[in-house]
């Protein structure tokens, strides 16, 4: 678990706001031990995340950060050293994503509580169940009250678990906005091709068919917006004309299970900001 | 220039057509210095690019080449050792891909003799007077009449320098069919993005607007149809939230010219073959 | 399990070679799914590696086979469609690349029969059961007596076992040449550097005391000479000055894991031939 | 040339120095374009880059450095916005690495005032002379009186231009400290390997010797100790068993000219701090 306190901020770009900052931790006794910051030209918002210790006096500091956040009108988020958080992993028949998340839990390289693994198939069961884990299989279908039916099981699911973090590791129902809505910033997906490129279905058999020399897989957070939330990683592999279709699902399974465990520890460690549909993710 | 002369061919799959080949070379006297193939399995055709040195009787080779192609209905040329190649290269205002070009025919990096650089901004006069290089200025417009005269002194260019290969080099005009159809996997385009993600116009600005974490760019031979021509070289380098469009721009470049040289340097060398708007590269 | 056929010869190169095992596969009814082949200008050698499928006659194929090899001085091997490889896999304390061999296993993305994981350290057990594979404890120390026994275990349990395939997933023990001499071309290690950078103890240690921007990871058939032997696959990593040692591991972790399984697949696909301390790698 | 004024710092690690720098600007008028800062664990050592703009009360700001300064004992450099800086390149008879930093300086990549190419061979004359640049040979020999001569001259040739930055761009003789040390931090030397595997004379013939996977080019300051200054960048490509030498030096070249001309522009951007013969490069 982390032995840093996160504190990330965003707020209009104005003179002073670093050096209000700085001065409010250095005055209550804190230390800055990583401090990473962005301004974006264009949209003249500030964006900042910093990692504090030392021998803080936290209630002086949580009033001195309501009367920053006050004036100059931030959004914040702070993340107490020790904090363990929770997540939900939901898959279908692809198993490479959530067996490869639920190893990097179980070898400590993902610091986080895995609730539930969920589930519209049952192929994820005895994986769910070699890590001791609650595995969830929500029934229905493609069409009318099946679907409606899944999607609320699905929906009741992650309200039961009540998690921190969604991941959709290859979830493969397009979910409605009643859902995605629920979870702001909250629900990652990863989507087998290099977004903005083959969006939708069957990724993988279009980029064969255009020929292309490249592949990649798209970690994103999840909007009403069927692939269009914010991207927080990208990773890309080269193919040839001899990888046929199964060769570029074999490569991309690859690049798809290091995005999403890239772009899920990054979320965890407090270190992606969303603005105007965009990450700021400071690795 | 090349001390091997290559064969490339290909026709649909057929047991005994490799060793057919294999033995012609072999019975006149020559040497297989490299060799590749791929069968595709989907259309099953197969393809097959081969260097040739030794002591071969060419004409017995040529009659026994002729034999076969008729056998197996092949598609083919041959490229016979020593013959030097030429190339026109097309540009507009930006002018590194035309300028890293020049400098590696210059150093002996790629192969080829450069009859112009043709062009419809006069930017690009100094580099290629630099090079010695005949610099001709198609003047026009974007529409209309001015459109129609400017297209036709391009192809008039084309048609009196009359090489083995047009490169645009960053020609940011969109060719009529009239030209395209008159070079086919003859003429190289480089698009500043990573096809199919952002055809058209203003791909890194729209990259950036969809915030992206890799930015990439294509080089393809050209057809009708704009930016879907067979892809021969994608190159790709990853950004971050830091980056503005002029970073991008800036980080594009490098990926643009070295994906440009690298697919001109494998058409010089015979390495692309075209079948069904793919490319099979023999890198 | 693999549904063709695959050959793999090297020899002195000479003409007529390709012509002759073409010209024998065609006549006794087979056909070249794929081939590739490679001459090394500088030993003169020719290497090939032929997939075959077809109503091939295996007997006339045999027959005719030894006639080439005996004509032609080769070295080969023949690996029929379906035969199932085996593996054994060392571990010591650090489980990542032992656990994702396990996967790869388990979700069929590696098609071989794993019959043991043998460590030094008792930690890779659970996983081991998670996967219903047998567990071996080789008992002993670092030094003297104790390392004898340790070995003395090792090789045993090796013999017992008797895989086609040896894979030291981060085995942290130097074996003797009597262990690595009895395993040639079949035992494949993962050293954590890009060698031959940073050879033996510590390499993230001594990469981060460098200050290099990259870091890598190699697999290779091991010799007796400790991480000098035929490099199979290498993969590399951007670093920075803000990754600290426990930093360099997180990153070399993934490259380790995804090197080492590219090499065992490409052995376990008889892609990788080796000459003069050097792999062919037909991928 | 840089509208913005970048100021570098570093020092010990202390509570406090970044709200004491960033009230130092904000109380003289300034505003923080961007910064970036860094805290090695290790060492203890604070660094820190800043980029400054807005109507600055620059004898306020001066002042108040001084006492920060003095308070924190720090290092430190300030570079003015609209100061262009100058440099000379240095090479041999391997002209990719010159040819490419003249051609960014001449289409506005790299902003800095070329002040000369000094070389040891002729070959370069004609490409200095293409970009109207002074070209300056230095005589002698490899060995006795002749190498001291021309280590002398190469000296002198520095002295005489006296630029902020010396670029060694394939400049193939090994200098004295009395020159290296003439130059701290602000001479760049690219070595055509990935340090610290093949240091000193013919890495690509060693790394095909090895049968490597990937070669390599690094970009690092020059010190005394051959190869082993400060690493800037850090540049990779893969390779297989089908290039020969020429192959991999053909694709080194491409490494090194991306690899040094990134360093050249990070240093020139004030991107680049040393310490502890490492890198801390603000990218």
């Amino acid at each position: 678990m982390s032995s840093t306190t996160v504190l990330t901020l965003q707020c209009a770009d104005r003179p002073g706001v670093v050096a209000a900052v700085a001065t409010l931790i250095a005055s209550t006794g804190g230390n800055i031990a990583n401090a990473d910051q962005h301004t974006d030209q264009e949209s003249a918002v500030f964006l900042q995340r910093i990692e504090i210790d030392g021998p803080i006096d936290w209630d002086s500091f949580d009033r001195g950060l309501r009367r920053l956040v006050e004036q100059f009108e931030m959004k914040w988020s702070l993340h107490r050293a020790g904090q363990r958080q929770s997540m939900v992993v939901a898959c279908s028949a692809q198993l490479h994503c959530v067996a490869d998340l639920l190893t990097r839990v179980s070898l400590g390289e993902l610091d986080v509580d895995v609730r539930a693994v969920v589930s519209d198939k049952s192929a994820g069961a005895s994986i769910a169940a070699q890590h001791g884990i609650p595995f969830v299989l929500v029934e229905g279908g493609l069409d009318g009250d099946a679907r409606a039916r899944q999607e609320r099981a699905f929906a009741d699911a992650l309200a039961r678990f009540d998690p921190d973090l969604v991941v959709l590791a290859r979830y493969m129902r397009v979910l409605p906005a009643s859902i995605t809505d629920a979870w702001p910033g909250r629900m990652i997906n990863i989507h087998h091709s290099f977004l903005p490129a083959f969006p939708g279905a069957r990724p993988y058999q279009r980029a064969h068919q255009r020929g292309v020399k490249l592949i990649g897989a798209t970690a994103h957070y999840v909007t009403s917006a069927l692939d269009e939330g914010p991207i927080i990683a990208q990773g890309v592999a080269t193919v040839s004309h001899r990888d046929e279709v199964a060769d570029l699902v074999r490569i991309g399974r690859d690049v798809e299970r290091k995005t999403l465990a890239d772009a899920v520890r990054l979320h965890l460690e407090h270190r992606v900001l969303v603005w105007d549909n965009r990450t700021c993710v400071f690795a």
